[in-house]
């Protein structure tokens, strides 16, 4: 394998674009008195589901795609969103996951996109070999608040840049833009499973997924229950692996969200159920309802899972 | 709301474009006298659904989306046309809409497009308020005949410009861009049936839509009656509005094209049976198949209407 | 008609993006001695599908369009891609048909893409009355093997070109890239049986295809297996001719897979049965499940053939 390729610098031009866009794209921009950049995805501003795909294209950072097709699986939401890549590991892991956990007071957010690999202190990014040089920074924050300045100072300091190179996007989950952005990550919640059922990642040579965008939710709880039930009951990810076939027939068998204890009820009723307390859920259901996974060693291809399409329909049309 | 963006300005990027691809989208390009452009999206020339594909993103302002996607809905005709646009009403409404009226002599077409956004005089823009101020304009008529150059004139003058800054696309029923165009007018007649059941239009945050691709029929009427079975019996919308919850279901209730009363034949012979007077057709008739509307209030989603797959078969099939 | 477009002009600079943009790809460049580029799609590095779609529109000489889209056809196989293009004879047959057969020694590829259109020398360019003239050349070449250096000086004269002006790009029938390059000529192999029927090409206006993306399997037989697999039994094509309706059913019926004596096994079933002996093989077999024909001239379509998806789900999920 080559150098791995900077998320930071691709998904530059793209980050670049959609604050140049922003008016039209109905998306705020805000300058702070250290330079920093915030674009508010849906907080103050409508935002909308065109902006929440060129956000996903943001988190993947700037190496993978996500467009808009007609889904015919579930009648009725027919607008759903495809993921393709050019180096999932990369794009998915490297950048989209959410895995910067931020906090000051009582601000929280979890924080995707490319800043990640420039921090790259997460455990994964030494498994990955992976660390960004890019000369910006951008940062998406699932989040209906902005975050403190004192915050957006450490993120940037803490990428190694001054806060003029520093972007930020909030995405609030009951948005628009939000709710395209998180089901985006159908995907990269199927390779961070890979990751957790222990798959090496540098055997995983590409990827498709496929999700239904959920109607945006009134509340938080609801638009986490939406997107999640999105992923858990209408996602579907293709994955191609090199290594022995019976390893990729394992992968293909753990990894639907069909293999955990929590599968068949409604992510909210779920979550209800722990006290609302996410990391009480059994981490393996975070992960598409319907795998298949490509021994490219022997052609052979494993399905595992299937849709939901009573509980896909009962989450997105319930208030 | 921030201030509304210029559907001109926005799409003469694209109107650059399609003049410089004219020989290989198969248009013909004629610079009059006084110095207009007309575009010949299938009189003379082919075109192509390309052409068309292009044609409906001029006539979204620059702020609307078409791609052809897989529709899996009508076994047979998939391929199928999906609008998404940055700001639906501004797009559909304040570009798309076939509002502009303009005959001389045996002369007749209706406009749409980013044009209409210049000249400004329908009372819809009063109620959009919103008057554009591109310094170029464009304009597509659904026409098979080149419009008299006094009209043209008219038109620039209309539009407060000079001749030279003012591009005419025409697109025959018949022909491939405009059986295209037409259709990729999914949205916004779901839009401007919103409209007609007085929906407040400012609360309209986002829609989508999709509709299969119809043969070009062979002569005019023939064309109009499949480009609008291709919206009335295969056309489905998505729109996400502000507002209480009973408005969304009442505009779900009121939107489809079931709710009218010519609704179930197809649109070839309704329109014989008015003797071929298209303002005797109920004006409810001109919808969508299927819509469902989400209140952004509750999350709450309301669905209603359904496709008729008999109808589009015989619509599309027949000579 | 206008005079045809020059496929290579217009490829070109997707080739250059290829080229800039090969590490993101994971794809592998190399200029040789004399001059010439060649881009390693798939032999020592891993490429992707993505590298694959974008070498298909290189392959349409950049007068097609090749998109992933969801493809419900199939349970289970639901990446598909769709072809469109701006003018689909000039695309497929002056350019994207693998015609130019190369042999040196042991090396024995076919020859697909722009670069055949400046050689021209192969009946069917007279028959197009084409020849390109443009100032660089690429060919893809479906091979696991560098070419020799002789071979590329051969290729660069017969396109009147020095050897820094070509480009060839290597697809093997195992990589991701090169499932995809194969089935994105499911609109190809129907134009090519079209002229195979002796139906003229030049009433051939547009066209669009959709085929589902097999798994890459793990020797050149097996890939040749699905990839056609694919096409025969899971491709869909529509085209839009002109001149007598009676000559467009004739088309139509006689366009599918099904017409051949070979339709019904998998094709690598079919190949064994040959001694693996490709020209041995019904040429009437290679064309798309599934087609639809539309007489412009009087507005009525023709269906004829129809998916195996017991055949597809064989092909693709065995080892």
């Amino acid at each position: 394998m080559t150098a791995k390729p900077s998320v930071g610098t691709l998904a530059a031009p793209l980050v670049e674009a959609l604050i140049r866009d922003a008016a039209t794209l109905r998306l705020g921009v805000e300058k702070t008195a250290s330079g920093a950049t915030i674009v508010d995805g849906g907080i103050a501003v409508r935002g909308g589901l065109e902006a929440g795909r060129r956000i996903t294209e943001i988190c993947l950072g700037g190496l993978g795609f996500a467009n808009f097709v007609a889904d015919a699986r579930f009648p009725g939401w027919t607008t759903g969103i495809q993921i393709t890549t050019n180096d999932p590991v990369t794009a998915c892991l490297g950048s989209q996951y959410a895995g910067w956990s931020l906090s000051e007071g009582d601000f929280f957010a979890l924080g995707s996109g490319p800043a990640r690999a420039l921090w790259a202190k997460e455990d994964l990014f030494g498994e990955l070999d992976y660390k960004d040089q890019a000369e910006t920074a951008a940062l998406v924050l699932e989040t209906d608040k902005r975050p403190p300045d004192s915050l957006i100072s450490f993120i940037a300091k803490e990428c190694g840049l001054s806060e003029d190179k520093l972007t930020l996007i909030l995405t609030p989950t009951t948005s628009l833009a939000g709710s395209v952005q998180v089901v985006g990550r159908v995907l990269e919640v199927a390779l961070h499973k890979a990751h957790a059922l222990h798959f090496p990642l540098d055997r995983i040579v590409d990827g498709t997924g496929l999700a239904p965008v959920p109607p945006p939710a009134a509340d938080f709880l609801g638009g986490m229950g939406r997107t999640n039930d999105a992923v858990l009951y209408g996602g579907e990810i293709a994955l191609y692996v090199e290594g022995p076939e019976d390893e990729a027939e394992q992968l293909a068998n753990g990894l639907p969200s069909s293999t955990s204890r929590d599968h068949g009820r409604p992510f909210g009723e779920i979550f209800a159920g722990y006290n609302y307390d996410f990391y009480a859920c059994d981490a393996g259901l975070f992960s598409p309802a319907k795998v298949r996974v490509t021994a490219l060693s022997t052609g052979k291809t494993f399905t595992a899972g299937d849709y939901e399409p009573a509980l896909v329909q009962k989450s997105f049309s319930g208030a």
